[in-house]
């Protein structure tokens, strides 16, 4: 926050808000969402009193491809220290249309980024609508966080926090002022399913609403709001010689992101019918669990842990 | 089948059964099982009395780079026509691999090829444990049907008849002497899910222990089984010009697989929030309902009818 006045965290009004998606190409709920608010002349869904939120196809040629990217990750390739490399000819897709978006929407850091950036994105895990965050203390997103609890009806909203410093976090939406992702599944990659689409609509129309309350002057009280902070990330159990799989999450852990998982509990099925059990010294929460895009990545799961954030009052700076 | 003596269909008994997965290689249940078979020097749950199956890796470019496919889809590779033409250094990779497979386990047609294929694959779709033929009179295949029908605990059993002469067939199960696809469902491309990876192994387990009743000279008698046949492909809501989706399947579609579709039903419910009702003037029932490897195909979904055959006992040709 700018200031803290009286115990009511300040900070200015919001004109440049962004919604992107299809970071990832093969996402397809914020993709399908995308492309219908840029096929019309207007898309009144992104309007509001105060201001109107810009559409934005962040990876066109992965969604194009139907993939999550054409040659590296497009959703990496936003720390500081990658932007500001020196551009190469040989530099992947990824990394010149990371250039061009931090051109666009950013210069990331600056005064000249835009305001706000939703960028859309799904996950084969059942992690409901969550927000994912870099800092604890980001309080203009998690009086976000709270207004979507409060009124989501569609899918539970939860809130992880991957605690970063800004140049070294490394997502499309850090290029904004503020920002977050806004994840939203169970839902295959490749597909879009009507049930979902409807949750991250609903998760869009909340997040503009609650940035219209913001900018028309509303006072929003202090309050209590439960994350997610990231502790470490588990890989499957896999072949010593070969690195490939040989085992998976467990039938009594899939499916279970933000429930607790106690040392001792079964965490993955090895092929053979071993229970593999988790080994950790306390209870953590794990997310991300069985997400189809990180098993090139070595990663069954996050774990995390769940902490109380006490969240001071917030108003826009007059 | 070879013989109809006294209503009892005989057969010959078959000794080389494959099981073959990863014929679209991010369809990851089927691998993991192959890979799990191949890597011991034996796996006894491929073992029977009368004949111990082979395991087999259909697209393993494929399946290392966890794609349905390298150039083009395998599994439409296998009309004669298709593996007769003569090769070419162009020919994409599945086409020489459809080539060689055909080489290893057929040639299609033959008397050399294998006794029967049982190849596993998953699908995005609530199919549950579905068979796919090409016949409505392959009574060894639908008593195999039967057997699964009653046996089977962990997932409902389904079969769909594509009905074509086995020359126009174009799957990998068609260059054995019999053979048909496991299809188990839902799960989402890319990932493995414990519990779909046991509803595999059960149904590959029941369909060898039934070849094995079989060899063993069991009389099976008579039986009356359901199965869909396949009527006509239906495609996604499209926008005129670019072709680009314009909807998704109803939410009160999804799911309902095999499940009666009347006209007047909601089918698709369009981006802009317009439902599309079911036009046609029966009912009928759809599967592989938003199947993801099926957008490039330009289909959300087969319809069928519902078919009740009766099958004449069937026991092996002494």
């Amino acid at each position: 926050m700018d200031q803290m006045d009286r115990s009511v965290a300040c900070s200015p009004p919001l004109s440049r808000v962004v919604v992107s998606g299809g970071t990832h190409g093969n996402e397809l709920a914020g993709v399908c969402l995308v492309k219908e608010w840029l096929r019309g002349d207007s898309a009144p869904c992104l309007e509001r009193s105060s201001f109107t939120a810009q559409p934005l196809l962040a990876n066109p040629r992965a969604t194009e491809q139907g993939v999550r990217y054409v040659n590296t990750d497009l959703n990496r390739c936003f720390k500081t220290h990658t932007l500001s490399a020196p551009p190469s000819p040989s530099d992947p897709y990824e990394l010149v249309r990371a250039r061009e978006l931090d051109s666009l929407l950013g210069p990331k850091g600056s005064d000249e980024a835009v305001d706000f950036i939703c960028d859309l994105h799904n996950t084969t895990a059942n992690m409901g609508a969550s927000l994912i965050l870099y800092s604890l203390s980001d309080y203009f997103c998690l009086h976000m966080l709270h207004h979507l609890q409060t009124h989501m009806q569609s899918a539970p909203v939860y809130c992880v926090v991957f605690e970063e410093p800004p140049s070294a976090a490394y997502s499309l939406d850090t290029i904004g002022k503020r920002g977050l992702a806004l994840e939203v599944g169970p839902l295959p990659h490749g597909l879009v399913r009507a049930d979902v689409l409807s949750q991250m609509s609903e998760g869009v129309k909340l997040i503009l609403d609650f940035i219209d309350l913001f900018n028309r002057g509303t006072l929003f009280p202090p309050c209590q709001v439960e994350v997610y902070r990231k502790l470490e990330g588990l890989d499957f159990p896999r072949e010593l010689q070969s690195g490939e799989l040989s085992g998976t999450v467990h039938p009594e852990r899939q499916d279970r992101d933000f429930r607790v998982l106690n040392p001792g509990d079964p965490l993955f099925l090895r092929f053979d019918g071993e229970t593999v059990r988790f080994k950790g010294e306390r209870p953590v929460y794990p997310f991300f669990i069985n997400e189809a895009a990180y098993y090139e990545k070595k990663l069954a799961l996050w774990t995390a842990e769940r902490v109380s954030v006490s969240v001071p009052a917030l108003r826009v700076r007059g």
